[in-house]
């Protein structure tokens, strides 16, 4: 008989399942994956004995969505009893968060990817196990964390112009800003910083960039 | 052989820990268990393989905590490698605020709980695990949630003060607020509505007593 308490347990396996998210001409992205038995679903997998939380997620970005290196956070943990088919599986659910021109990059490299659109928190594209429910919570934090954290700024390339920042803006919140008072409200903040350059070969006047502050 | 993926894998254990925290006179205090072996823990224990995640945060609240029916909302998993000596461990953390007479009454039921106080994120009790960082966390987002939700009436009774109310605020950001600012502020966020009664027996002037909106 073993003398370690934990042995006396039947076990619930854990999974990380992440929500890869961009932003693509005004509609928000969620990168899935092609599943054997329920057509799509987030990328993920289970976490190994002697991995962290955080060495599965790097390894899913990295073999699974092919995007190592994203911005990543814990979102929520999701425990209902039958949310696998397969078994009792917690999962750890991540939202990464990258610019539209790299997702576009990875989805080249393999045909068992694709992005499906999230509007007012709905997938356009059902997913098997709870993905639909993880997806949805995924998109309220996102919507969330823009109104207080900088966090809009990793949807878009290092430098950009404060009309793309807006479409970030517009996109995720489904609705259309007014101009100027977003400007004021975003320079006032203090995470942009002006870079002196513009933009160019657009047809209409040249737009200052901005970067993180 | 198993036909079941999930079997071929070294599972690692989960657990739901509970950081119960409350208000006492000017200090943010949380509920913390003494253990056989580690003198002091936050209260928690083994999810079960039957057992939502909310089913395990409802049994430690009612048998370990014996808070039955707390405000509680999930915190943050943790899941570094060695944060329990007897093995893989993955722990859920659940963060629960009530107000200080409920916590008191718990108290005086069972001599193996105890409040610490907790300044600035650190615990004045040194907690085994990877507890005091568990305590760092849920005392950063309690105090990051005042800025923008109605939680801080979780800490308090029913009917209250605008005066206990900016207690709550300056113990849990540990500032001094400007009365009338504060006041303001408070009334403008719609979240209040005044009861038309006042508090009795205080050696001031009677206050006038307030209920969630």
């Amino acid at each position: 008989m073993s003398s370690n308490p934990l042995a006396a347990y039947d076990r619930p396996s854990v999974a990380v399942d992440l929500v890869l998210m961009t932003a693509v001409d005004g509609a928000l992205k969620v990168l899935v994956q092609r599943h054997p038995q329920m057509a799509w679903v987030l990328p993920g997998g289970l976490v190994h004995i002697d991995e962290t939380l955080e060495d599965t997620v790097a390894r899913m970005l990295a073999q699974k969505a092919r995007m190592p290196g994203a911005f990543v956070e814990q979102l929520y943990t999701f425990g209902a009893l039958d949310r696998d088919p397969r078994g009792r599986v917690i999962s750890v659910a991540y939202y990464a968060l990258v610019p539209a021109e790299r997702i576009e990059r990875a989805l080249a490299a393999g045909d068992d990817l694709r992005l499906a659109t999230v509007s007012n928190g709905a997938c356009d594209t059902p997913l098997g196990y709870d993905h639909d429910q993880i997806v949805r919570v995924a998109a309220e934090r996102l919507a969330a964390k823009l109104d207080y954290t900088a966090i809009a700024l990793e949807l878009l390339p290092a430098e950009f112009t404060l009309r793309a920042l807006q479409d970030v803006y517009e996109t995720i919140l489904s609705v259309r800003l007014a101009k100027p008072a977003f400007r004021r409200k975003m320079l006032d903040r203090g995470f942009l910083t002006s870079t002196g350059r513009f933009e160019t070969g657009g047809a209409h006047r040249p737009a200052e960039l901005y970067a993180r502050a």
